[in-house]
């Protein structure tokens, strides 16, 4: 049998990362220590409260640690519409009790990677601002890192400018930082991203599964799904963050290829640009693993799979 | 009937160049005032010496000016091995009788285009050099200027780096010279060249033609699909500059979708990146019609229809 | 005795390109084959006038052309009120006779450097784009350039920007040409210039002369004097452009340092920025002999010989 | 009587870091409650070690912290020669006794502040890492800092490229964060440190001190001066660090000129460089005051009073 991957989820929840902790939390292949978060698809303070809702909503006991509340050197910028004034628009939650622990994120990365066997992997699925800073502050950490696997980039179009997507836009430096560290990373971008779409029979699909964790999913599919066709258009939201976990899951979900990564910083047009060097053109080594295809039903499947696990008095609180 | 449209069609010769010439020089939507080369696919003095050599094979006795050797601003940029030691390896050309034309191809651009009624369209199939310089030296051939329709740019991904394509990344600040000129531009990049794939059963179908400009045809294509099998290992070479020429043959030819295209001058690694708001992010006005689909087999139906159109004494000399 | 010097003198006057006009109109070591201008300190069409007013009031049959109307790849940058609406603001010309040749200055540039024996020096006192624009069109030419000598540029602070001044920041691109050229390049900036300032006492030395060229010089500091302080603050204005020519008619006017000079064009914020490398900090060879000293006595005696100079009918018309 | 300022003291020592710490120890209008250190004119091992050694032989208990090993984003720069293999080569220090704390100097810093009553200088003489990383890290300390003072910059010529000057060059990111931070900025850049070169003859005068203290900075001089001279061909090694904690000592030791000052981050050869508005030619409101002059036999009689109030004993040991 697969061996259990620990691993830190840090994110700005946000609809796709609630269903990326919802993976995560209850996978036999992954031991989740700690999630924690970041300012992205919306305030610190909102993204730290919408992960304690998702895991007190889902009954796991795992700790919460906030994080950066701005980049590391740009301005901070706004998520727009898409996860709403919460951040997690959509489901009614009930009373919050779950807090968040006094800990800074930061510190308990570096802490937690420190104590470490090497065996840890890093997930991001919002800006890379807490792990970029943990390097900084204390570079032993880097080579305590199994993996990085981000939610991220895009080796063809972003999708807040015309050169970049959102995570690493908000925070291009923290993305080089991460990108240049020199441990195995996997980008998860919208190349693959955009394929994942939640249309509504899939909605529709998962809301037979019943249960609390299934009533969250559906509930934050519905406006996601809703603010994703008024703003970009689509049909079905793509639903970026979760391939990630499921990436863990299940290894054969992606096709990836080893590509040299190098983010733009430079440049005002093209900045946060993850210029993938997909045919190799430029002759430097890969830098990371690129995913370039998703098997699309098999994540489906570890979607709903995920969510039948969680028993059905799992969401009642 | 369809109003013959008046170009003049600045080139550096190259395979696919060249069966945009022989477009060009025969097609009864087309006239082809004269051909401009520079420096791009190979150095000037080849690109001139091939244009020569295609005009000649053709039968056809139209004018050919050199234009600018080296880029406006950045330092010259070889273009690899995909069109050979002359520009133009494959066929065995006739000793060459036909010279280009004293006047510089700038000199020719601005006196022509000056002269004219305002309905001449500039057609563009390598750096574009040659046009910028002439806006820039002499201004009131901006308005003169009817469409400039353009080979060059992605709005995915490059082909000489992850972020740029060899046209505009050769001489990016004339692209965004002739992007911000303010007339109207249609790109014609990567994104649809990429799918107009000369594999062999093209080349079979073309040979079946039998004559000299099917001849040249052949002899070309079968030297440029060997060279990009070899350094993109692409079972067909993308036919890039023709599709320019042959949407002004067909306006149905191409997809088109109007964005806002910003060319990257600033950074080293995104240096001659198109960025093409291709989902309106900027809320910027669009400034050039973009190229998204073309209709594939009827760009080969133009192309052998051209062919055809050749007499079988043409290209015997 | 010294050489005569073959000069073409490109310009943008402007005050103290008058005032170089002035110097390079009659002075025994210089011979002025002809003046050529450029947009800058106004627009191209102001700027030929201007040059023209200033031959005719001195009786100098001097041709003049008219060059680029705007930058090579840059938006066009007004210079604010310094210069006044004429650009030359202060005399009251006669009706102007003098007009333009027909030829453009870039071809003028071409034809006269193509047919010299190597024996012309291009002194700049504006944006650089007519030479940049002609060593881009005809490659040929620069080996055909004995010197440049500009005024331009600043190893420490700017005058338009923090990092730049006005004529390389018009044309920042225009300069990288020029100073890459590979030819000998003399910069005249804005470290030396601004220690020849224009005082009160120095237009009433020159009033002394007292004849029409004098006239001309001093109801052109008047005005120019004027606007100095209004902008700057300054008590007397530096006399930048007259710098150049100067250094010509006594080459040991100028103290200069070899240095490595590079033009930043990526950078928004130090866009045209001439870095040069006073220390030797980066290792790379010397591009450019850079003035670091003027002999301010020195340079007066020469304007006010220059002056005499002209006889008394001179500048009567 | 002044009020005694609080102080942390941010370095990376250094020769002159090692007097500006000095002269912070032990002056009456200054309470310097901890060092902390970074890596910039040597690494972080060996400028901890230094700042130890220094306050050892002083005498004085004061807590050191180390800090960041390496810029927030770019990779490391090494120092060059100017310090020597340790960092502070000259005297021979006796067995280091003292440690360094064990808490983060970033953490150090957070707490300090966010408990303090918002009167704590910062004072930076090395690279700004540690300062940015704690106010990215926790956004509650920046309106708890009173001032931040820093030797750094230039506005017009840098130290180790044409542009910029070492402690910004090192970290331009950090020094960005920290400029941009809406606190009040005091700029001590390299157009008045180097201005305060230590002379033969002032090496001399506080040999006449005669102590211990003095001995420490006469042995630190002899070789800095040295090194000086052998890498920049100066008579007298600029004592730049040491005139930030003087002008706290001294409010009337520098001439300030509050101006808008931009950290170019964008250009590979501008990349660093302070643009100071020194004229004011943006229009944008001032971010810092910069030090446009010094009094300079004020800042070593500064200095002597400083080493005469150390007692013999001190630096015994």
């Amino acid at each position: 049998m697969m061996e259990r991957q620990k691993i830190i989820l840090d994110c700005d929840p946000g609809h796709d990362d609630a269903v990326a902790i919802m993976l995560a939390a209850n996978s036999p292949q992954i031991e989740l220590l700690g999630v924690t978060t970041v300012a992205g698809n919306q305030t610190l303070e909102k993204t730290q409260k919408n992960a304690c809702r998702v895991l007190q909503w889902l009954g796991r006991d795992i700790p919460v640690y906030a994080g950066c509340g701005r980049p590391m050197v740009r301005e901070p910028r706004a998520a727009g519409d898409i996860h709403g004034e919460t951040g997690l628009d959509g489901p009614v939650f009930p009373p919050l009790h779950k807090t968040v622990e006094p800990e800074h994120a930061v510190s308990y990365m570096i802490r937690t990677l420190l104590a470490s066997d090497g065996d840890i992997i890093v997930v991001t699925t919002g800006p890379m601002t807490n792990l970029a800073m943990a390097m900084r502050m204390e570079p032993r950490i880097v080579e305590k890192i199994r993996r990085i696997v981000l939610m991220g980039g895009a080796y063809a179009n972003g999708n807040v400018t015309p050169a970049a997507e959102f995570n690493v836009l908000v925070d291009a430096e923290a993305a080089h930082v991460c990108f240049t560290a020199g441990r195995p990373v996997t980008m998860v971008g919208l190349d693959v991203t955009h394929k994942v779409l939640c249309y509504p029979e899939i909605v529709e699909r998962m809301a037979q599964v019943n249960n609390g964790a299934s009533r969250l999913f559906v509930d934050l599919m519905r406006h996601f799904c809703k603010t994703q066709k008024e703003v970009f258009g689509m049909e079905g939201g793509p639903l970026h963050d979760p391939l990630t976990i499921a990436s863990l899951i299940d290894p054969k979900l992606l096709t990836t290829k080893p590509m040299n990564v190098q983010i733009d910083l430079r440049s005002e047009q093209s900045y946060g640009r993850t210029n993938c060097d997909y045919y190799g053109y430029l002759g430097l080594p890969a830098t990371a693993d690129v995913a370039v295809d998703v098997d699309v039903p098999r994540f489906w499947d570890i979607v709903e799979d995920c969510l039948r696990r969680y028993g059905e008095e799992e969401g009642a609180t």
